[in-house]
C-alpha cells in the first residue's frame, strides 16, 4: 500500500494525495454519500490538476489492479461517487480540474472542465451574456463532471433538455488510461458511434470525465411565472396540454406539488407559504417569451384565464416581480428541505409517460394508504418532463427512522412495480448508483441489461472503473 | 443458397423473398444506392413483416453465418444501406413495418415502425394537431428507421435537434436476434447505459432498429420567412448571432447560399429565384412565434431593420404569404437538384463551431481556386447549426465526370485537412457508411476509433451486422 501513494504522489504532487494511516486527515467528505447511506472506506484520495495526471492515475490503477472511484461534488443521491467498504478502492477526486477553459459567444459555447462547480460554470455563462440551464438544487457544490456522469436533469429540462442533451463533447480518460479528445462543439456530427452519449450518465463506471463542451443558451427576455392550484392531478395535466398548445416553446417550466408537500414548507419554513392557498395541486408555471416581459405575461394571463374558464383551474397568482417570482420557486425548492427537517423518508425519482401520471398517483396513492394507513405522500416534480418525487412519509407521530426500516422494500415494490407497468422510470434523474443498481437488475430490460454488461465488459475489462455501480 | 432462401421463406412468406437467381426479379432497387456510387449483389432481400419475423431472420442468418445489411428507403448519401460486390449478403428491407402504432398527445409522442415514410409519419402528427419536425430532402422516402440509423439532420436542427434528440426510445433486433424494447415515451430516464443514442447513428451496424418512440412538438402558431443578403459570410454569421440574441427560441431556421449556388437555381430552375435579389451571400430566416404570426413578423422586421442599421444586412425581403415563404424554402431546397443537373460534383457534408465558419470558407475558397482554376463553389447550409455543403462543381464548360475523376481525393484531402484543424466533423449529418470510412480511419481521434471497434466487437462478434460499413 505504501509504494501505491508514493507513487500517486509522484504524478499529482505530496499535498494531492490523501492518505487513510494519516491520522490528521478526515476522509469522511470523500467516502460518505450526501445522504448519508453509505460510509465507505478508500485506499487514498487523489487529486489531479490536469487531465494528464488523471489519465497517469488511471494508468498506475489499471497496473496495479486497483480500483477508482472518480468523483466530483459528492452530491449524488444514489450512492455512486463513494468507494465501497473494503478500503481498496481510490478515490479519484476532479475537484481541481475547475476552469472554464473558453467561451465562444459565437458559437453559443463553453468548454470547462468536470470539477467546476455548476454555479461557477452558470454565473461564467451569465457574465458573457448568456445562460448554461442547467439547475439544480445542488449546483451550489455539484461539478460539470458529475451532473454529466449522472446525467442530471433538475428545473430547466422541459425546455433545454437533460445534462445530455446541453453537452456537445467530452473529453474523457478511458479506464486504462488513454485520453479520448472529443471536446468538439458541434451540433451536427455523425462520425462513428456516439460515444458522448455512452459516457454520460454512465457514472463514472466507463471512464473519468474530465472536461466537456457545454451548449450555452441566449439569456431569455421576459421571463414570467404563476402559482396556478387545481382540484386533482388531471386536471394540472390537462393544464400542461393547454400551456404546451398555447405557448410552445415559451413554456420553461412548469412543477406540481401535491397539497402535503405544502403543509410541510408550511410547517417548517412559514414564510415561504405565505399567502399560498391552500389547494389539492399547485402548479408553478414559468414562460420565457422571445420579446417583452409584458408580452409574455399578456401570454400566461390569457392561458390562465382560458382554463379557469375551462374549469381546470380554481385559482391563480402570477407574479408581479422578479421577486416574488423567487418566491414561487423557493417554495418549490423548499420542499425537499421540509422533508428532511419532518424526518427520514422512503424517496422515489420516477417518470412516466405524462398521459399516464394521473392514473399512476391515484393507484400508488391507494395502494400506499392501504399498505401503511395514515402514511403521508408528498408528490411533487417536474410534471413537464414526466418526472414526479413520489415521497412517502411516516404517519403524524410516527417515528420516521422506525418508519423508513419497516417500510421502505415494500413500498419501493409497490411504486416501482406500477411504474414499469405504465412504461415509466424507477429513476428519472437521480441514476442506479449503488442505491437502485439491485432494482435495475430486477426490473429492467434483460436484453438491454445484457448489452450494458458487454459493454462494461469490452471498456473496462479488469473491472476497476467505480465497480459495483450500475451494473 | 438454395436453404438459405427457402428457410427465410418460411419465416417471411415466399412472396416476401426476392431471390437474385430468379430472372423476373429486379433486385437494383435495393442493391444500388441512390447516388448510384456503389452497385452491389445480394444473396436475397427479405421483407419481414414484425419485428418478431426480422429477429426470426437475423437469428437464421447468425446460425447460417450471413451478413445482413439493414435497409430502409434506401435514401442514402454514403452507401450505407447497400450491400457489397460479394453476392453474399442479405438485404433485410423494413420497409414492411410500416405503421404508426399510436400517437399520444399528452405526452407529445408517436410510437412509429422502422419502415414508415418519414413524410406519413408528419402527416399523422399533423392530423393529431401536433407536429413531428424532422424534415429533409427525401422525406417522401426516407425511412424513420433510417433516419434514426444514420441520425438525419435537416432543416429544422436549429430549433428541435437531430433525429437524435427527436427520437425518445427504440425497439431494436441485436445481432444474435434477440429484441430489446426499449420503446419507452419519457423524456427522463436514467436507468444505466444510454443504448439509445449508441443505436442512434450507428448505421445499422449494431442492430437493426424496427420501432422508435419519437418525440412531436405543439403545431407552431406564427411562423414568418425572410431572405436577407449579405456581403460575406462574416456579415452572415454575425447576424445569426444577433437573430439569436434577440429571438431566442423563436429562430427556427437560418440557411445560407452562396451566389454560386443562387445562380444555379438561376440557370436550371428559374422561376424560383425570380426577384431574389443577387448577392454574394443570401440568408433564409425562419422565425415561429408563440403567439400570433402578426407578433412575429413585427419581430422579424425589427431584427432585420437593426441588423441593417448595423450594416450587416444589405438588403432584405420578408414573405407576405405562406405561398411566398414556401417559394423561399424551395429556393434553398432546389440547390442540390441544380447541382445534379449541372453535373456530377464533389460534395463535402461538413460542421464547424460557427465561429469559425468565416475563416474556413474564405481560406477553403482561396485554397480550391489556387487547387482548381475556375472551380465553382457551391456553399449552402445550415448556417445556425455550423453545417454546410461545401460542394464543388467543375468549372464552366468542362467535363464533370473527368473533373470528379481527377479531383475528387485532391479536394476531399484540402477540404478535410482544413475542418479537422479547426474542430470540425467530416460528416455533420449524412454519416459514415462506406463511403467515407477510410476518411474516418484516417482521421478520426485514435481513442475514439479503438472505443468503437471494441463496442462492435462486443455487440456483434461475428462482424455480421452490415459489415464494413463505418468502421
Amino acid at each position: 500500500m505504501p509504494e501505491l501513494i508514493s507513487s500517486l504522489r509522484a504524478i499529482v504532487g505530496a499535498s494531492h494525495v490523501l492518505d487513510p494511516a494519516d491520522p490528521a486527515v478526515d476522509l469522511a467528505p470523500y467516502t460518505r454519500d450526501w445522504r448519508k447511506r453509505y460510509q465507505g472506506r478508500a485506499r487514498a484520495v487523489v487529486f489531479p490538476g490536469t487531465p494528464i495526471e488523471v489519465a497517469e492515475v488511471v494508468r498506475l490503477c489499471h497496473r496495479l489492479g486497483v480500483a477508482l472511484v472518480p468523483q466530483g461534488g459528492n452530491t449524488g443521491l444514489v450512492g455512486g461517487g463513494v468507494p465501497d467498504e473494503s478500503g481498496q478502492q481510490v478515490v479519484i477526486q476532479v475537484g481541481r480540474l475547475n476552469r472554464v477553459r473558453r467561451i465562444d459567444k459565437a458559437n453559443l459555447t463553453m468548454e470547462v472542465e468536470a470539477g467546476c462547480v455548476l454555479a461557477h460554470a452558470q454565473q461564467a455563462a451569465t457574465a458573457a451574456g448568456l445562460m448554461l440551464p442547467l439547475s439544480l438544487a445542488s449546483e451550489g457544490s455539484c461539478t460539470i463532471g458529475g451532473n454529466l456522469a449522472s446525467n442530471a436533469g433538475g428545473t430547466q429540462v422541459l425546455r433545454y433538455g437533460n445534462a445530455r442533451e446541453q453537452c456537445l463533447g467530452l473529453e474523457v480518460v478511458t479506464p486504462e488510461g488513454a485520453i479520448w479528445n472529443g471536446l468538439r462543439g458541434l451540433r451536427k456530427d455523425n462520425t462513428g458511434y456516439d460515444l458522448r452519449d455512452l459516457y454520460i450518465g454512465s457514472e463514472g463506471t466507463l471512464g473519468v470525465i474530465t472536461a466537456a463542451v457545454m451548449r450555452l443558451q441566449p439569456a431569455p427576455i421576459g421571463v414570467v411565472t404563476a402559482l396556478a392550484t387545481c382540484a386533482d392531478l388531471v386536471d394540472a395535466t390537462d393544464l400542461l396540454v393547454q400551456a404546451q398548445a398555447r405557448c410552445a416553446m415559451t413554456l420553461t417550466g412548469f412543477e406540481v406539488m401535491n397539497r402535503t408537500s405544502i403543509d410541510l414548507v408550511r410547517r417548517h419554513f412559514p414564510q415561504l407559504a405565505q399567502g399560498v392557498p391552500a389547494a389539492n395541486w399547485t402548479v408553478l408555471i414559468e414562460l420565457s417569451g422571445p420579446t417583452s416581459e409584458g408580452m409574455t405575461r399578456l401570454q400566461l394571463e390569457e392561458l390562465m384565464a382560458d382554463c379557469m374558464d375551462r374549469g381546470l383551474i380554481d385559482d391563480g397568482l402570477i407574479a408581479v416581480s422578479m421577486q416574488q417570482s423567487r418566491t414561487f420557486w423557493h417554495l418549490r425548492e423548499a420542499i425537499a428541505l421540509a422533508q428532511s427537517q419532518e424526518g427520514l423518508n422512503v424517496k422515489h425519482d420516477i417518470s412516466l409517460p405524462v398521459s399516464a401520471i394521473g392514473e399512476f398517483v391515484a393507484g400508488a396513492d391507494a395502494a400506499i394508504a392501504r399498505h401503511v394507513p395514515g402514511a403521508r405522500m408528498v408528490c411533487f416534480g417536474h410534471l413537464g418532463d414526466g418526472n414526479l418525487h413520489y415521497n412517502v412519509q411516516a404517519p403524524e407521530g410516527q417515528d420516521p427512522a422506525a418508519f423508513l426500516k419497516n417500510h421502505e422494500a415494500g413500498l419501493n415494490a409497490l411504486v416501482y412495480d406500477a411504474v414499469v407497468h405504465r412504461g415509466g422510470s424507477i429513476s428519472a434523474e437521480h441514476g442506479i448508483g449503488r442505491l437502485k443498481r439491485d432494482e435495475l437488475r430486477l426490473r429492467h430490460d434483460p436484453v438491454a441489461l445484457a448489452l450494458m454488461q458487454r459493454i462494461k465488459s469490452a471498456l473496462d475489462p479488469s473491472n476497476l472503473m467505480n465497480p459495483g455501480k450500475v451494473l
